[in-house]
C-alpha cells in the first residue's frame, strides 16, 4: 500500500498504527440475494452498523449500513421515514404484512453501495481516521485480495482513550 | 406534546407507534464531571454509540456521541483525527501516557452537546424518524419531566424491519 519500509523493520520514529490491530473481527457478510429482512434482523442481533456484501468468492462487492434503510432513493419500500407512517396509515396487521412482504423480496444488492472505502491490514489508522472524517462514514472494511477480513468502525477509537480508564 | 386525545382512546385509524414502545432501557448516563476516559470506557463496554449526561437530580443536560469525540472544535484534546497522529509521532508509551492525562482530566461536560432534541413517552415514532433524518442525528432520548427514560436510537427501526425474517 506505497509503504516503502519492511514491516518487520521499522523506520525510527515511525511508530504507525496498524489496522490490523484497532479491527475486529470475525466480519459479518450477506449475499447479494440476502433478503432486506434477514439484513435488518442480523444488523440487529449483533448490533451492528453495517454488514458486508460478498459474492461467490467470498470477494467484498458492496456494503449495507443502517443509514442506506433510511434511504428512500435507494430502492427500499419501507424507509425509516415511510416505516412508522406505514404503521400509523394502516391496521398493525396490515402494516407488518406489508414490510414482511418487502422486507422479503427486496436483496441486499438492491440497496447496497458498491463504492466502498477499504483498508488493506497494513494500512496507519490515522489514515482511516482522516479518510472516515472526509467521507462521514462509521466503518472501513479491512479486505486482503479482495476478501474482507476485519471491519474498523468510528467506535473502535474510542478504544484508544478508553484505555485510559483501566486501572493501571 | 400537542396530542389532542387521550392515548387510552385511540381515534379510529390512529395506530401510531409510540416512543415508549421502540425505546431502549435502561438508558446510560454519567454525570458532568465523568472524564472522557471513563466516558469511552462505558461507550466501548456497553457498546453504545451515545451516552446522556445528567445533573443532580438525574435531569438530563447534555448528550456526548462518538462523533463528539472527533471534533477538535469540541474541546477533546485527542480528537479522533489526531489521536493517531499522536501515537505515529511519540512513542507507544509517551503517547498513551498523554491520552491517559488529557482523558482523565477532560470532563464529560466540556465537549457535550446541550441542545438534545428529545421525545416523549407518547411521542409518534413517525415525528422521531423525522427528526433523526432533519437533523442527521442517531439517537433520540425519551425525557420525563426532564429525566431520561429511554432511548430510541436509529437501529432501532430496522427492528420493525427485522421482525419480517423471525420464523412466524
Amino acid at each position: 500500500m506505497g509503504d516503502n519500509h519492511d514491516a518487520d523493520q521499522p523506520i525510527e520514529g515511525d511508530h504507525s498504527m496498524r489496522a490490523r490491530e484497532l479491527m475486529t473481527q470475525p466480519v459479518v457478510t450477506v449475499r447479494r440475494e440476502t433478503s432486506l429482512a434477514d439484513v435488518a434482523k442480523t444488523m440487529v442481533d449483533r448490533r451492528l452498523g453495517c454488514v458486508l456484501v460478498v459474492n461467490e468468492e467470498g470477494k467484498l462487492c458492496g456494503i449495507v449500513t443502517q443509514t442506506d434503510f433510511a434511504a428512500k432513493e435507494r430502492g427500499v419500500p419501507f424507509s425509516i421515514e415511510n416505516l412508522p407512517q406505514m404503521f400509523s396509515r394502516l391496521s398493525p396487521r396490515e402494516a407488518t404484512a406489508q414490510v414482511d412482504d418487502e422486507a422479503r423480496t427486496t436483496m441486499a444488492k438492491e440497496i447496497m453501495i458498491t463504492e466502498v472505502i477499504t483498508a488493506a491490514e497494513d494500512t496507519p489508522v490515522e489514515e482511516m481516521a482522516r479518510q472516515m472524517l472526509r467521507y462521514d462514514i462509521d466503518h472501513i472494511p479491512v479486505v486482503r485480495d479482495g476478501v474482507p477480513v476485519g471491519m474498523v468502525a468510528r467506535h473502535d477509537f474510542l478504544r484508544m482513550i478508553a484505555h485510559a480508564a483501566e486501572p493501571t
